[in-house]
């Protein structure tokens, strides 16, 4: 496999199935990475997104703090990791990254930290709004590089249909319950 | 079939694992039916919403004047019509829901209509931010009434392991590709 980078008039599309997102952040030398369902494409030129964060997340204090943080998009060999980082905070479990096994990595020319074993990237710098930050815990970054892992998503898409069920993309609903996603489905655009 | 209410609370549940979604609406006696992958859930209770309505879109006039809108979760069987209301506006086809197909229904004491052959509804009153619909086309609603096809969502949770595909959502990405949602998978939550 190899992490090819993504158009960014095309990074729309590593959200538009709606899948759990991972987001990380780093301030100083504090790094963290939660999950969340409330993450959604708002533009597509200048590629846009919004995620959700609540009061409560650890994370949310790193993203105001250093204006940036990063969603990837976690696949099914990665589901107990994900409610893992989910379900704990930072301030609980100071060691919370090494504990669930999670292992980040740098692309050149960022200091955001980035989930190993993602198939989807998104870099995003934060577009400071708060009446949303504050009244609706949403945040709208600006996506500035995105890549993602060429054996799932390649030449501008997804490739679930010829990847194994590990690699394909979670969708969340409560209670530990999600869905994987499945078989793809194409249809002529338009009447 | 029976078409159940859902407790506002777990509302959000009907869109957390990111399926494309319907976005209908009415004013006076001008009904429409748009297509919007750009949907997601803000907050538990209240239940709130989000979704992105481009300038071009002609139900987004209709929100923005009747001050309601509807989010549904349109399935398989659905997916030429989705495509369709999704393609072409209400300016260029004046017949469009008759065209494609679409039929709407009522709930008692709402105004704004509901598409039929969905297996999920979401009335929202829309929570007028000018900002937010001007310089980034979201709008932000809460959602007063929410149902679901007790075949495919029920007691809380989604049922998809045990539906035909027909009956499964849809998670568009681009061109007229489309991924249904897949197997179910549980795991504990919290390590």
């Amino acid at each position: 496999m190899a992490i090819q980078s993504v158009p960014l008039e095309k990074a729309y599309r590593l959200l538009n199935h709606g899948p759990t997102v991972l987001v990380s952040a780093k301030h100083q030398s504090t790094e963290n990475v939660m999950a969340a369902s409330w993450a959604c494409a708002l533009e597509f030129s200048p590629a846009k997104v919004t995620v959700v964060l609540d009061k409560m997340a650890f994370t949310r204090s790193l993203v105001e703090q250093s204006g940036w943080f990063a969603l990837q998009v976690p696949v099914v060999q990665q589901v107990q990791m994900v409610v893992d980082v989910g379900s704990e905070s930072l301030k609980d479990h100071p060691n919370k990254l090494n504990e669930f096994g999670v292992r980040l990595f740098y692309q050149d020319g960022f200091q955001t930290p980035l989930v190993e074993g993602c198939v989807a990237w998104l870099l995003c710098k934060l577009i400071p709004e708060s009446h949303n930050q504050e009244a609706h815990d949403l945040f709208i970054g600006e996506v500035v590089s995105a890549w993602a892992d060429d054996r799932v998503f390649k030449d501008g898409h997804w490739q679930f249909d010829d990847v194994p069920t590990e690699l394909k993309t979670l969708h969340y609903i409560a209670g530990g319950q999600f869905y994987v996603i499945g078989q793809g489905l194409k249809v002529n655009e338009g009447p």
